[in-house]
């Protein structure tokens, strides 16, 4: 628990202010850390579906909006957060005043849309606390070094920017407030019996983050594990202990599975008949890094003739796909052909005792074996394994691995197939 | 019109940016004036009525939302307009960047919602301009001199966004495009037959706006006299000519009388028995100008009594009334008691030639008398008379007024009762 003095960074996702009455409650619990003698900052989301509406108008406007307009367009979102927040605090008799990205000293590249931060001036947020007043920070949002426009992180950046903020401030804790009560063991409107986890080691949140936990953004988790900055995931909803997120030292439970993760947002671009020689690959996915495109599982097809021709696969975020289909295409003659498979699923499990226990990947591949789902493509890290699978078999395989290493709270519990009476995950 | 290379610049309101397809229009009116040599700076305002459903959110919040915070959230809604019109504008095959407030360098003081210009500092929109790119700006706010946060100009502020940038880029004009088609002899949803006017003094039109013309907004005319920039009023929906406001040397005609102005959302405070001693008023007034209330109609009843405690009434926006009768009560023991209007109408005539003719206001006190309309106060100027009346019988005196001075397109025209084949008067 934070101390008395401590400086604290809370962060409210979308869901947490959707509307009056949750910036109210967001605002609230912001005024309790305060009253408690803490020094708070607290870095908010857009509201609710605020920033999908902006992009949809803009896609209304144009097929292809400018990026830098677009971060113009999608930083208003939380900056109307803040300052909504900003006037219930301040009318619960405290003081609190909303900074955007830029004036609480967050700078970026000038990578529009996918803006990476480089530097955190954080002076107006601590001559602001030095006044005993509260800070409110808009998320996602930034300013670049060269222009001075304004820039964004990437969807689901304010986890970035609450963490940044709290590495800079020294604060004791990020606290990341969202419509789930913590990590659990898989998704629990898939897994009727996942389990909250009390605590995961940084390296399984940077896996499960990087294969389909969306609690908490995969730059977030770099972040904090960079600069040793102690998250905790908790409701906004509800007063209990969330999920920890610590070095590894200080976890308290190793078990040999963690959780099991999936996606189904996933799509697979396959370079046919690529010529085999060396920087070939490297052309590719430096062109594809270039145009910001993140690319997931990669795999090589060994040339089996002499013509000395391979085929390579990929997956990307289906929302990337136009981009990499584009980036291929703009190289040249380089393959015979490009496939694309639009929708493609993946389910991981994630551990830091695998590291010491082998035969972990082969119970998955038999336990998808016995659900007759194929496996198309498999990535392995030293503490996760992923499977890539058809898109429509993702919630039976989760389950399936689930059960099958025991991660959920009890064996057996009769399924609720409407979710209704468990926390939903999103980011 | 404006020639080649001249800097132009076109001020869209609410209504002309409202959703995807006005937004088109308003850039494809940008790219035109670009197309034919200008160098273009484009002012926004926030979409049609998203403004209001911002401040409506505020209340939801907060009974009375902190200044500052207000400014935070208002300021957003012409960013968005702008990023949403730089998409149209870019796609169209132009190089547009939307700047904010404080990018575009309109420097105020720090009075939160109705902050004044001190200082517009150009450089960015100059160097912009000379790479051959379209510039849109933010209207409405602004950045402090002192603490480098957002403020916002008020209401309608706009305007004087446009006409300050106008100013201080030596703009040939300053284009004001609205759902009206120019400034009209009277509102056309009152009276069918109003008349467009060719052309207007900046006197007339200060009175005009003073006195409920919602066309421009009062600040940004005066603005536009004390820089002599030529202002054209004009339709985003069709390319014709509207109504140009300029020095009163330049214009064609000088009518006795103008136009008929109104205006239905005015609140009247009546402080009863006021101790009639010097410095009294200036006490009254000068609390009020300190709280931002702008009033408008004055009258004091001079003590007929030994007790010298004299009625002073005055008028204010409706919206100023809980804030006028706080400021009265603020000040202690000044009266015997306050008394309020909420609902309080005024009609008003306007016109450069009124100086030299006498007798305009005995034919409107004739005209109001002849209709059993009660006037309740009276305020004029050189070339305005204005009547409080009770604001239902607002309608029914401009209809008078404007048919007596005959002041319509023509003397007997059939009455349009729906409005609906009407342009509409909107801010």
């Amino acid at each position: 628990m934070p101390q008395r003095d401590d400086i604290v960074v809370m962060k409210f996702g979308g869901t947490s202010v959707a509307g009056p009455q949750q910036i109210k409650r967001a605002a609230r619990r912001i005024v309790t850390a305060r009253e408690a003698g803490c020094r708070v900052v607290a870095v908010l989301s857009a509201r609710g579906k605020s920033t999908d509406e902006l992009v949809a108008t803009a896609y209304e406007i144009s097929d292809k909006p400018d990026a830098r307009e677009m971060d113009m367009l999608l930083s208003t979102g939380e900056r109307i957060s803040c300052a909504l927040a900003s006037m219930a605090i301040n009318d619960m008799g405290h003081k609190a005043v909303s900074l955007t990205g830029s004036q609480a000293g967050i700078v970026t590249d000038s990578s529009h849309t996918k803006a990476r931060i480089v530097d955190v001036r954080a002076d107006r947020i601590k001559e602001t606390l030095s006044l005993e007043q509260i800070v409110l920070v808009a998320g996602f949002q930034g300013v670049s070094t060269d222009s001075r426009d304004v820039t964004t992180l990437g969807r689901g950046g304010s986890d970035t920017t609450a963490v940044a903020l709290a590495a800079a401030l020294g604060a004791s804790v990020c606290e990341i407030y969202t419509d789930v009560t913590g990590v659990f063991s898989a998704d629990p409107r898939i897994v009727p019996d996942a389990r909250k986890l009390p605590v995961v080691s940084y390296e399984e949140m940077l896996e499960m983050s990087a294969s389909g936990a969306k609690v908490l953004q995969l730059r977030a988790v770099e972040y904090a594990r960079n600069h040793a900055v102690p998250i905790h995931c908790r409701s906004s909803f509800e007063d209990l202990p969330g999920t920890l997120v610590l070095p590894e030292s200080e976890t308290m439970e190793r078990p040999i599975v963690t959780a099991v993760t999936h996606s189904d947002d996933e799509s697979r671009v396959t370079v046919v008949g690529v010529r085999d020689e060396p920087g070939i690959a490297g052309l590719i996915f430096g062109a594809l890094a270039e145009a910001n495109v993140n690319v997931d599982v990669i795999i090589q097809n060994e040339p089996v003739a002499d013509d000395a021709l391979a085929d390579l696969s990929f997956t990307v975020e289906r929302g990337d796909l136009p981009t990499a289909t584009e980036v291929i295409d703009s190289l040249g003659d380089i393959s015979n052909a490009v496939r694309t498979d639009e929708r493609i699923g993946k389910v991981s499990i994630v551990g830091a005792g695998m590291r010491s226990h082998p035969g972990v990947a082969a119970k998955v591949f038999e336990v998808l074996g016995e659900g007759k789902i194929n496996i198309e493509m498999i990535s392995t890290s030293p503490i996760k394994i992923s499977c890539v699978i058809p898109a429509d078999d993702v919630p039976r395989a989760v389950r399936s691995i689930h059960a099958a290493f025991e991660l959920g709270e009890n064996a057996i519990v009769p399924e609720d197939p409407t979710g209704e009476h468990r926390p939903t995950v999103s980011g």
